[in-house]
């Protein structure tokens, strides 16, 4: 017996009826979304405690198997994806908020826990945890992509609300990081360091996450806009306003026509338009409305449209989250890229521009939908699997869209990681000098590599 | 000659006038503010370029002489002292404004640019940069020390504003980190790493950091109370309804004494006093003026006082700036321990009460000061260095509050950092795994360890 089979006999020992190795159970384990594999790790583990991952690290560490944690399986780089098989950690189970601490907006919760179950939870208190990336994520899964969603451009993403963190090492040690206090120099950010290492480092069990107080109004509106760069424009001089919007996200004619479709929208138009939210005292939220409906109006924007009550509300937004369903929907079967590139607000128009066009160039009707306050977006590339020159196309106008985002002083991924498709684009952004200080981090911390391997950089 | 002479002395013949070993050159960056020693860098270098950054680091990792980067010096902890000797590197010369982006509120700066320098560059632009620890620091300092001051209640601390960095690495390589897109998920957060590292992972040669606009309307006031309970009672209840103030100082009657007496102040009592600032609209500010109004009458706080103008407001601050010198004044020829503690907002009247409990049982009649928003304050504890009682209930005092602070969740630094004083406490709060954690990435990057050794933790 090998070394690897006789740590997986070890865990199977130990673990009982939470260790599987059945086919059905690794398949379900084997990747996110948007990354196809035929690769399956060796087995599944169930875990519901921190000791119980320290417990099971500990012996992958022994034996060196690679570990990869699973939260939801929403991850879109293949981060869940097993390149050297190992073991999948699932922490679905994890799913106990542990404290609300209303009096300091701060809560900790286990990092099987959603943000969905998280603000199920906190319904009656007052308090809200607005990150919402479209999948209902697992927490541990949001902090180690660095994730974010609608609400970033008002309450900022993984990287601002997680306060403190609790992580087992690669050696199956138990650490806690940050802590409750608003600020703190004691030390090395190693909270930061785990938020986006994408599971490279250790397994999140634990996380302490700001909260926000419920605002005492909430307005949403939508407004459409005769092109995209209108639409982009009058985002550009909000934010250069500085209008605190909760929301403002951008769908282009495409992906609107795909929504109105595949959420049976009424009374909406398949033009560019923007879905915005408002938080606020009433007189702030008035002020930032007619601030605006004012710049809206000088890029001939459409007269806002109002979704008066929660329920049109929500709506609203479910058709925003289902977005990414919507726009595969367009092309029954195919496959997607869906981009991720942000850039400075200043840069956003243009770069949009650019996406569009070259689009067009090579044959594509994309869906684009973005964060437009953070200068985000995405661009839904359709493609056969089938049709190689498809493929080709498709891999062409990412590829150009990171190359002309790096040119404008952006980033290749605003908030789904770099996984394993992104690895080039990296070293292209951060230069080798910055990569290969990642990467003594990763060896330092994680010498056996057995930390989701492969992920981020190869070593 | 010895490796460090000979290190030296090639520093001496490729840096020519920019090198000094002379004694007062040597002196004056022997240590910072508030931490007494008699160690002396063997030598100092006073470089204007990251380039020569580089060329220095690379000689010193050849000749493994440590190095400590000085910029203003106005640390509190001791990171300056060089306790192995070496090579003290002063970055002051490099104090040129790069860039100044007003459309994304970003500007690039070099690391001796001090924050009233940037402000002032800044003057015609409509943005301002707030963070203020007391002193004129360097922003590479402040990035290093993870400082932050009396805005960050709104504005955040260094960990918040600092987008990016220029960072020369311990063997001489210059890498970037983070970037210009208000959010990324491309791989590990070393700009995180290295703020509030302390240079003891590289020396910061460049920053870009967050700026923000002028708001639209500034007032500030002060308001005083009974006791320093029901002040701090008052911010708390401010911070539970979310109101956003700009910044909000607590001053114990000790404090406000000191600080009427050394900066004239007219019209004031000495009695516990908060300093406030409201930003944002005209309509936001007059909402803000009306919440706090109303609360700080529920503590019983006087009627509030405004600072009407621009010079009535400098006057305010400048005083607030002054508060530690002021403190110093009370006891001539002393010296003082400036205590730290930061807690959740929810403990911080009982927290400060502790302090002041303390410190009458002690015998001390102690200056207090905060940045209560935060949960973070400054007790000043005078002591003259030759009575030895005197000295060991200082430490005594400081020592208790530590241990109250860590007991309420909080940390034994809010903004000063860890240095040489409070390495014990580190362990104590973070534990031993994390705090082996912090070293294991300190060897990675520093296997010499050249940079600013013995800060932090002991390797």
């Amino acid at each position: 017996m090998n070394s690897k089979a006789q740590g997986l006999e070890q865990l199977k020992q130990v673990f009982g009826s939470q260790f599987s190795d059945h086919l059905s159970a690794r398949k379900e384990h084997s990747c996110g979304e948007s990354y196809v594999s035929d690769r399956l790790p060796d087995a599944v583990l169930m875990l519901d405690s921190t000791q119980a991952v320290a417990q099971a690290v500990s012996i992958c560490s022994e034996f060196s198997i690679p570990i990869i944690a699973f939260g939801t399986g929403t991850s879109l780089e293949g981060q869940l994806v097993p390149i050297r098989g190992g073991l999948s950690i699932d922490l679905s189970g994890m799913n106990q908020v542990l404290e609300v601490n209303a009096e300091d907006f701060d809560v900790k919760v286990e990092a099987g826990v959603t943000r969905e179950d998280l603000n199920y939870n906190l319904k009656n208190s007052g308090l809200f945890f607005p990150l919402d990336p479209g999948a209902n994520a697992s927490l541990g899964g949001m902090a180690s992509t660095r994730a974010s969603g609608t609400n970033a451009v008002r309450y900022g993403t993984m990287k601002e609300v997680v306060l403190g963190l609790t992580v087992v090492t690669p050696n199956g040690d138990v650490i806690h990081t940050g802590g409750r206090a608003r600020k703190s120099a004691a030390g090395y950010d190693l909270t930061h360091l785990y938020v986006g290492a994408e599971g490279t480092l250790g397994i999140i069990t634990e996380l302490r996450l700001r909260v926000f107080p419920v605002p005492e109004q909430i307005r949403a509106a939508v407004c459409s806009f005769p092109s995209v760069s209108q639409a982009a424009q009058c985002v550009i001089e909000c934010m250069q306003l500085a209008v605190p919007l909760a929301r403002v996200e951008l769908l282009n004619s495409c992906q609107m026509g795909a929504c109105i479709k595949y959420s049976n929208l009424h009374g909406f138009k398949a033009q560019p338009t923007l879905f915005m939210e408002f938080h606020g005292s009433n007189t702030s939220v008035k002020e930032q409305v007619a601030s605006v409906e004012s710049v809206a109006k000088d890029h001939e924007g459409d007269d806002f449209r109002w979704a008066e009550n929660l329920e049109r509300r929500n709506e609203l937004w479910t058709a925003r989250h289902q977005a990414w369903f919507a726009g595969l929907a367009l092309n029954p079967g195919a496959n997607a890229i869906s981009t991720d590139v942000c850039v400075p607000i200043s840069k956003l128009a243009f770069c949009i521009e650019l996406a569009e066009a070259k689009a067009a160039e090579l044959g594509f009707n994309c869906p684009l939908v973005g964060h437009v306050g953070d200068g985000n977006f995405h661009l839904i590339i359709p493609f056969y699997s089938d049709q190689p020159e498809q493929v080709k196309a498709a891999e062409e106008l990412s590829h150009y869209l990171v190359k002309q985002a790096l040119a404008l002083s952006g980033t290749c991924t605003g908030e789904h990681g770099i996984g394993l498709r992104k690895k080039a684009y990296l070293l292209e952004e951060h230069g080798v000098h910055a990569v290969q200080t990642m990467g003594l981090i990763k060896r330092a911390l994680d010498p056996k590599n057995i930390m989701n391997p492969g992920k981020i950089f190869d070593l």
